[in-house]
């Protein structure tokens, strides 16, 4: 691997734009090149087969462009695809979005009470219990699949009635009993993050948020140093992104989760 | 074309099975095969090319099974794709869904005022609004993209505060001056008659609901009598389920739509 090369970034459309803000900001002399697979999205209420097949199609393009290690920001394809996508190439540094952010709730909890907010299909899947447990026996966990929040993030319904309603919805039965509330709750879905403000007014009781995009930052930094394949710190950094369907839906809608305007022009249709 | 074959019904995903019901409800000795494109939706945020291009796979696969006439169910594909179907397929009967809402639409309407409620793509390529025009040339037609409602309707979500609260969102700015208030509404989108009392209730003044799902089916009986493709009244009818993606989710949501249970059995997952 040449550490010049950029590091691919793939997510099944928009969300991971919240992981690629923050290895950004962390890694801003990096080149990134992003990869949403905006056609089939979204992955989160498709079956693990499924998710699978099309993250090695997506990640076979981005080592076909060439890349030093990939990011699968999607927590759902990180459920269902990471063994495979290593099999498939065992000399590319590849890590998802799920172990980091189970250890930072592991290590952020002070009950031992945490729960998940993520799609169906990441929690169908039992990914972040299980990673979660590994670290912290004794921890409880509870995963919830909040599937109206992807449309509500998409919608950029972040605020108000609606995004309020919702979150009280799914958050209620959590907080209903004071002695088995959680005091973490792990944002396990690209898409929640906007939406942070809100879950945390739903909860009604004090409880620390973690969202893996920072977690996942550090845990690529970490990888990068050991396998000395960061950039040189002259680099300008930057991403070139790259969509299954139209530029216009991700130029128009990707600023919510990446924090900054993206150009049209800067985005590239591709075929999967 | 034999009239034995069983009808197609084509979807994106579960939606269209509001459209089944009704076309099983009005032609109870027809025999259905109906195709969910359930990996790849939803198809209301995709371009239009993208959309075409997944029908032609869709329909080439009902037609490798063999049916004697197509019916579009999902708006989106109606919207994007019929040219290219006929063109594809110039010997098999293929309608969609958006002319014979446009039709109920102008009928229905007293005032020329009718608002579409859709997905994005159905919304932006303007369909509805084409077709409503041809037949009623003095109407003024607003067109919403409600995105939500799908995300409430496949969640289950079709009552209660965080529907009501979507529905006003989206209905209030139509209902503001009553002097323009639309006493049609057009539900463009198969996810929607499931909201539908909801959706009543936040116009907030009498208003008419079309839904093209029952006009569809009279479209269809009227096409198979012209054609003489009808079944013989003695026919048992029935449908069988084709999936692109798990069918337990299918089975487990479908029922909303369909209106009765679905067995799990009866639907084969393929690929396309």
């Amino acid at each position: 691997m040449n550490s010049a090369l950029p590091i691919g970034v793939f997510d099944s459309g928009i969300g991971g734009l919240t992981v690629l803000r923050a290895l950004m900001q962390r890694l801003p002399h990096e080149p990134f090149i992003y990869l949403g697979d905006t056609a089939r999205l979204p992955y989160g209420t498709k079956t693990a087969g499924t998710v699978e097949r099309y993250a090695l199609q997506a990640v076979a393009e981005l080592v076909r462009r060439g890349v030093k290690a990939v990011v699968i920001a999607c927590n759902t394809a990180s459920a269902a695809a990471l063994p495979a996508l290593a099999a498939a190439h065992p000399e590319l540094p590849v890590i998802g979005v799920i172990e980091p952010g189970a250890a930072a709730a592991a290590a952020a909890t002070r009950t031992g009470r945490i729960a998940v907010l993520a799609t169906e299909g990441t929690v169908r899947g039992g990914a972040y219990q299980r990673e979660i447990l590994q670290r912290l026996p004794e921890a409880r966990v509870q995963a919830i699949a909040a599937t109206l929040f992807v449309a509500l993030a998409e919608e950029g319904w972040t605020d108000g009635e609606v995004a309020a309603a919702a979150a009280r919805r799914y958050l209620a039965p959590l907080f209903e009993d004071p002695d088995t509330a959680p005091d973490v709750l792990v944002l396990g879905c690209t898409h929640f993050p906007p939406l942070g403000e809100v879950i945390r007014a739903a909860a009604g009781a004090p409880v620390r948020i973690v969202d893996s995009a920072v977690t996942t930052a550090d845990a690529l930094a970490a990888l990068l140093a050991a396998k000395s394949l960061a950039a040189a710190s002259t680099g300008a950094g930057g991403v070139h992104c790259l969509v299954t369907d139209g530029v216009e839906r991700f130029a128009r809608i990707g600023p919510v989760f990446l924090g900054r305007s993206i150009a049209a022009a800067s985005v590239e249709r591709i075929d999967l």
